[in-house]
């Protein structure tokens, strides 16, 4: 937690990863981000994976450090009361639909210069989810070693999108600040993963050349790199990106009289040259795993490290998570009392300011935790329609 | 291109994927941003793929709109002008470490409100890259049918990174404009791996089960979704995330008495709870791989788009890049003028504004395209200095 954002207010109303992520950053970074769920809870409000009380330990991380207010949403009165905490906020995070009662015009009618950032699946409003835009563009036949497609697992288009509406939320309150001008912001998944397509060469690629790239396994396309297995089994990553690092590399293992050769033979000089080392492949990779085979990964790992070159062993999820360096020692994690009751290492902020004292990990709120106080304090309700409403199952409390 | 950011800018010393996407985001939304690279071009000006006369096409792509600055950065005065740009400007994106002349410190000495955005690889500032970090949090043993660990294609942290760091950028700056207080914002891979680990429930779920999570190939962990073949051959991915797209499911496929004795006989209800239906796959899956393969795409996909069911066939990148609706069509895509030669659609922002017009993508910037220009405006330099600085091979011009 930092305060970069003190001041900001953000009504929520999302499920699911990419839009409570977007909203989770901005948490993190000290705005007020509060979230509007249907009472019991909204359709990911058990996700898995789920506690044997079945609390989600999923939601419960995705929703730190914000406030939780509970409406009946399936009601007129319920809906009415979301839309008048929008309009009294002024900035949104969304990923209902373009239209029905939280469009941005209907909202916008009661503020004008309204923010509301809407996380979608497909551009034209048809839904779609993280894997099948993976799927629409390509990415699972190029993984693997085939002939099957081989899915992520990581929802890595929902994590863009979700930082990307972060991102845009901010500057949209950068231009409204400058110019008094609100606005509408869609971030559709689809066009996050075309657009990104784009923005590693994909598109032009797939075009100049007219064919799909090959399918390399777990080697990298266009430079040095892939997993090698050591002497005693370990399988390790090593990825080249610098002529320092090639350097080394070769004298690390001893091959310098080998590479020469290769270069004599075929007359090129992989030195500086990414492009080089990754079409002759075929001669330099049985040379790499012949050498890495014969040494043990201790002994690997301490020249790679002096030497700058940029290494990994393959490890478990489980075995990452309790690697002190990465979790327990790791100052981006601390403690927060979680409704599931579970006590685990909680993450802030990715980011780190030097300068700045972090502040601890909040949990993730109960449904209805800040109902009352939100009620009040945004729409001014009085407490006896407040307890009216609570009566008349409008809206839940912790 | 919109103009949320218009008035702001950045200068960018940066290379590979994530910090040039930060620049890249916040370029497409308007802002001034200006590349600072080694004359001649940086460690990736180069990177796979290439035109058959090497010109990048995924430098081309990830550094549209942007300008440059080509300075001799192997000289001090080459690396003074940049330190004085910096400075000059007020806002720094970078990936160079921590120390050396770039570091923070140096560079707010003479501009005390000074934000420096940083992505890292370790937070402690040893090297790490996409991939390396990747395996260091545990998703290729996840991904795929194993037993080989299996690398993602798409450089998802990087991009997540990115992304993330031109939120921090503008998440800083909201903060100077409140307070006065600048500062710098690091942004390591290896946080932002393992503090998605934790935000999904990673952390949570394997010091709870003590137990890694089953590897499920292309099956979604937690809710009914996986890859199914049709009559006609086609693979395609279905995911169920609501009670009406599951309803619509198994009504497309009349399966509502063998899911209702599937029901029975296990004592369920499959109506509203994506955890049994992802516990009681081993009862499900077939039914509806049977169903599946008996019918074809065309005839599926035509009732699973009315019923509101998240559905997506497997295909090429070339495939994609060649859909109308994702790319020809797409209004985020326009022509731009590329250093390559090369035309093709080119990406604009992810994001559309539906109340703004949309303005076309613009170019990447040939090496040095804006020295003078930048020099002279940003520094004030007299044009008899800058030609001097040309002329003695510390500024280079396109």
């Amino acid at each position: 937690m930092y305060d970069l954002l003190t001041g900001l207010s953000v009504i929520e109303a999302s499920s699911f990863v990419a839009s409570p992520t977007a909203g989770l950053y901005c948490a993190q970074m000290g705005a007020e981000v509060i979230r509007v769920d249907q009472i019991g809870g909204g359709p990911d409000f058990r996700r898995w994976p789920v506690t044997e009380s079945n609390d989600s330990l999923y939601w419960e991380n995705l929703n730190r450090a914000k406030k939780s207010v509970a409406l009946d949403l399936g009601r007129p009165e319920g809906r009415e009361l979301l839309q008048a905490l929008v309009r009294a906020t002024g900035q949104f995070i969304t990923n209902f639909p373009v239209g029905g009662f939280l469009s941005h015009e209907v909202l916008a009618a009661g503020c004008a210069d309204l923010i509301t950032v809407r996380v979608m699946g497909w551009a034209d409003g048809s839904p779609a989810l993280d894997y099948t835009v993976n799927n629409s563009v390509g990415y699972p036949m190029l993984t693997g070693t085939g002939p099957a497609p081989v899915n992520h697992v990581l929802p890595a288009w929902d994590l863009l999108s979700g930082a990307y509406a972060a991102f845009a939320l901010l500057a949209a309150i950068q231009r409204r600040t400058a110019t008094g001008v609100g606005g509408e912001v869609r971030v559709p998944l689809s066009d996050v993963a075309i657009g990104t397509v784009a923005n590693l060469g994909g598109i032009a690629e797939a075009l100049y050349s007219g064919a799909n790239r090959p399918r390399l396994g777990n080697a990298v396309y266009g430079l040095f790199g892939r997993d090698f297995v050591t002497a005693d089994g370990q399988r390790t990553m090593i990825v080249v990106v610098t002529p320092r690092q090639w350097a080394n590399l070769v004298l690390a293992l001893g091959l310098d009289d080998a590479i020469a050769a290769i270069e004599a033979a075929r007359g090129v000089s992989f030195a500086k040259d990414d492009g080089l080392r990754f079409t002759h492949r075929d001669a330099l990779y049985p040379l790499f795993e012949a050498a890495i085979a014969d040494r043990s990964h201790a002994d690997l790992a301490a020249v790679f490290d002096a030497g700058g070159i940029v290494h990994s062993p393959y490890r478990t999820m489980l075995d990452a998570v309790q690697d002190p360096a990465l979790v327990a020692g790791n100052p981006i994690f601390g403690q927060a009392d979680n409704p599931s009751g579970f006590a685990y290492p909680a993450a802030g902020a990715f980011a780190t300011l030097p300068q700045d004292a972090r502040q601890p990990p909040r949990p993730a709120p109960r449904n209805g935790a800040h109902s009352e106080e939100i009620l009040a304090d945004r729409l001014s309700l009085p407490s006896g329609e407040i307890a009216r409403l609570i009566d008349a199952g409008i809206v839940g409390v912790a």
